[in-house]
């Protein structure tokens, strides 16, 4: 079978990098269509990105240095590909302003190119879906009301949630599928510097130090898993209103992988921990039914050992794709707590995107 | 005035090598015996400590090289010394099993040598006063029961608390004093590697990784407070129970310094934001009133930067000995939260043991 | 065709960990026999190293973890697999003295059983080859004298340099085979610290520090690449007189990777800076020529950024295989100076010993 | 006495910082005047670095916040305060373009002040002194011709050398001052990160990782020493011409404190180990003669433990102005070796340069 071609927009910069080498080897896709910013158009990649290389996963398919960077900006280049066969659709990861970002995914699906986002841009438009490939990949339901309000034939625009929340969302998920309803959370998380993006901190402010606050990010990490969690219904998902998340977001000197201490209060109905550790360890969801290429076999990994999961030793589990829990037990205010981690770079950002584009592919919306 | 002359039994390990930095120029008080283990019995200080002369506080008074280490099990040469008016108490940092060091500190009080310790043998004892000066100095009020009950003369033991919970048991303690219960509080540490003594983690386990957990430690977190906010009543301590506290301790790639994330939830009397600031700014304590050399003059420093407190930059803060508090915010779950931080080998260890030492100094303990 | 039993001598140790991650997926050999000290034995290999399984290479095949680990010590367990046909020869990553490591790689060569060791113990033993697969391949023409002095029939052993050297061994070694004669080298190393093994540095020694000092590391660094240039001659390995290296060795914060700054000064004829580059470059040698598994396809790989090679960044080159040079520039003092970066867990220790025994293997030392 | 009122033009950088933490009790010195861009102009101090306050030497003065921030560029209000006695010189800290400083600071010094430096765009006219103060005190004799040859009455020129050579030019200048001759020295550093200003290196480039590359670096630490070890003659400096030096520059994870890792080779006469340690032990110069308040009382401290300096432990020795040397020892292709260390932003910045202006003070060169 022949591969898809896909374009990336933003692809110089650091997620667009790692998408890059997060797809050298992909069965399905494969990155033909490179766009950023004027300054980079223009250059074959390799040059545009010259002495800035620094994806973590590795390095990217060997002809991707000589793709010709176009400027992100410029659509009827895209328009050309995709007139002749050249591009199925787009990554985004944008690294622009808020309204630019938005209006920009926007055009490119106006013409018939999907935009699958990294991006916060579009992240609370209400007709589109924000994804965990195992937690709502319903919400794609959405897209046939979202194309018809805005006179779009085949393009649509969907997006994938903060990094931040990653490492604890489908283990909440699998509890409320499970029957028991979670009423609050309160989670500290311990965040690598990598999804500061490039160059992110400074090592001054980082060797030897914890940063007590990153921007904007407790925000996202308590409102985005309500939408997450909401309702398709009359073309716009609803936000979930039954859940209160209070979140403490550190900055500590780790490369890769978010850690999170959670502490969760259920409703009337509360499982026991061994309950709670089956439940995690038995979740499958639609990536694995489906069989997808970058879907982690098991979405979460429960470790028995009383010092895990930790960032350096667990965020490669299962191509860095699956979320590690650990340390599952009481908690002495309310009912239990648990460690859990993900790859922010990967899980948490373009493999995660790359995962939602190939459920979009298996559910048809690529046409 | 003469300075009064102390021991320190545990000297060569690392915090007892932190007391003699921090007492190297103390005006009250000069180390003069020093007890280790029979491996380092008879030899000169500096030979005992040779290649593992750690502490970051800096170096020990230049007289303290050459006097020789005594077998802290032989109490026969403390109570010579004593007798002869050369040690008027002992400063408890050893690092044997709990069992030992809760006989061997008795022994010491029993020949008439009141011991200040940082072990916590004898945290859970019921007539000793588990201690932080600006906290609970009236629990020294237990001493003359504790005294009377063992038929001890002049000896007596105190013990201050674990350090992972002094980042944020004074600002609980000012917001209780201040007329605001405290009913239920989730805290999230980022501890300091030196927290584990010498040589503690390895590095492989800590650089680019977080260690999401320490033997016994979030038990310790979570009931100690207690004590130090119980009621001396009928010659013991009586924890209090009005508090709910569950913790999540992890190990971050930081030497000093440990950072708290914590929520709270007051009773039905609830302050605004700005009342806690002030309350904590506000704080002053017996320390502060009796004026002890190493009390911090603002016990609680609030920090209004976004991002602070943070380890490397704020752990030296007021001689090490102050607590920084910072992003006081309403919490989405609890009702306020904020991120504390202190510096575990001073005012969490040694320093925090000189200052309670100062205060029973000036209570009048040391006859 | 059937894999070839292998077995590990030292199989719970770091480095027997690393041999075991890096043979999961070997098309040649499997780790059928393990064997470690008393402690370990009769236990399931998982059991022998739960909670410091630590290699950063991976996980074991998963049947590994059944394996009941063997007492090192005793030989007749070994002996009784190699009768059988379940062991062709074992890796040694033995962590004891040097003269029971000595005596212990003997016996077993003694009953039959090649030994092929990381250990330090046979290094200057005259008729024992210590081989770089790329640079001394023929060394293994001592390998029947070995036998006959010792009345060995089909045991032998065979060793590996230190790890501190393989950042520039063979690229000194592709110099002098094009015919330039190397007299002089002045080299300072920045080591990981997964080269200690486990624990290894404490992490208060080594966060926001350098430790200009690894013991004995020095003396192996200047000595050991004397006799792999050496000749065999006589039933003995000569070593070679005509270069004198100077070795400055200090630990870094790293968790894999050594990298080396070494200054070198030609002999009469002195290459230009682009020779030898071309010279690296283009270097091959027998591992490259039998397509060994585990031989990188270009053993030299030199970078053209002007900061390259880092150690997070290029240590997993070629399968962790490969040496990363960059930097080549004359130097104001000597004739050129360079910057080399290799793999010390893998190519330095497990990875380098496994293509030892591919080599030996294709040599057909295993019968 | 009436402290001597000074200015620091880049008073926001993080050099300027530094200068202002250094000088916060400083005896003789007391900062008056702080100019920085025109973007800072205007603002009271304490706004002007609101948020990016970096000094790890500590806080300026309390009065310093409150000091309103003239533009660098506008000579008039520096020559108003200069007339009205309320500026005696300044430090410059200017981080602008090496042709933009050149002029800047020569135009403080053509209206009568003089700029004490550490910015590198004077360090090679040939008139302008680059002073280490312990190695050439005597080049401040240049300062007459270069105020004749200017036209210039009170002002003048002095630079400091780059942080990258100060852990071994002392040493080197000992040994040269004790009769030895040095003719080669190959070096290898290992730089804090603080060395590259504020962000400076992205922590993704620096966690697990070592940077072989600081841009002109090298070049510097191979030619100023020349010119600190050259003859005043004819108006000029006659740069040395006896000594080779190459230099291997590193950034590692390391805060403050540069360690290099020296190889050398002496003339004719060479001095055995002990002689070189004797000779560094007993090396006082004048700013030990003139008792200068930053002056180090030994200038360089010998450690005799196997393993030191390490920057953590030693980059404090002194008040941050020793340099710490260790590992002294013959080279196996040179002559001796040592391991040298010196805090880069004390001693190699604000600190040397406050050092340098006590030596001119002391000189007579503040009129």
């Amino acid at each position: 079978m022949a591969k898809i071609p896909v374009g990336i927009l933003g692809a110089t910069g650091m997620v667009g990098q790692q998408y890059l080498a997060l797809l050298a080897n992909h069965p399905w896709f494969k990155a033909c269509f490179l766009a950023a910013s004027p300054r980079s158009a223009g250059k074959p990649y390799g040059e545009a990105v010259a002495g800035r290389w620094n994806a973590t996963a590795g390095a990217p398919a060997p002809d991707v240095w000589d793709i010709v960077v176009e400027d992100a900006n410029d659509l009827s280049r895209a328009e050309a590909a995709r007139r002749k066969g050249g591009l199925a659709f787009v990554f985004s990861a944008l690294e622009m302003g808020k309204d630019e970002t938005r209006a920009l995914e926007e055009a490119y699906a106006a013409r018939g190119i999907p935009v699958v986002s990294n991006a916060s841009a579009h992240r609370w438009t209400a007709d589109v879906p924000m994804l965990i490939a195992e937690v709502n990949p319903h919400h794609t339901d959405i897209i046939p009301a979202q194309r018809e309000r805005r006179g779009w034939q085949n393009g649509f625009i969907a997006v994938k949630p903060n990094c931040s929340i990653q490492s604890y969302m489908t283990p909440l998920w699998a509890l409320l599928q499970a029957g028991y309803e979670v009423k609050r959370v309160i989670v500290s998380t311990m965040q690598a510097v990598s999804g500061a993006g490039y160059p992110g901190a400074a090592s001054l402010d980082i060797i030897d130090n914890v940063v007590p606050y990153i921007g904007g990010e407790e925000e996202k990490s308590e409102e985005e898993p309500l939408k997450i969690l909401g309702k398709v219904a009359g073309g716009k998902i609803e936000p979930y209103s039954g859940l209160a998340i209070s979140a403490h977001c550190n900055r500590v000197p780790v490369v890769d992988g978010h850690t999170a201490c959670v502490s969760l209060e259920f409703g009337a109905k509360k499982p026991g921990i061994d309950e709670v550790k089956r439940i995690w360890r038995d979740f499958r969801a639609l990536p694995q039914e489906l069989d997808l290429p970058l879907a982690p076999r098991e979405p979460i990994v429960v470790r028995a050992e009383p010092d895990r999961p930790q960032p350096r030793k667990d965020r490669g589990a299962d191509k860095a794709m699956a979320v590690s829990v650990g340390r599952v037990r009481p908690c002495k205010v309310f009912d239990i707590r648990f460690t859990g981690l993900s790859h922010n770079t990967v899980r948490g950002a373009a493999g995660g995107g790359i995962l939602n584009a190939e459920l979009l592919k298996a559910q048809g919306f690529f046409g």
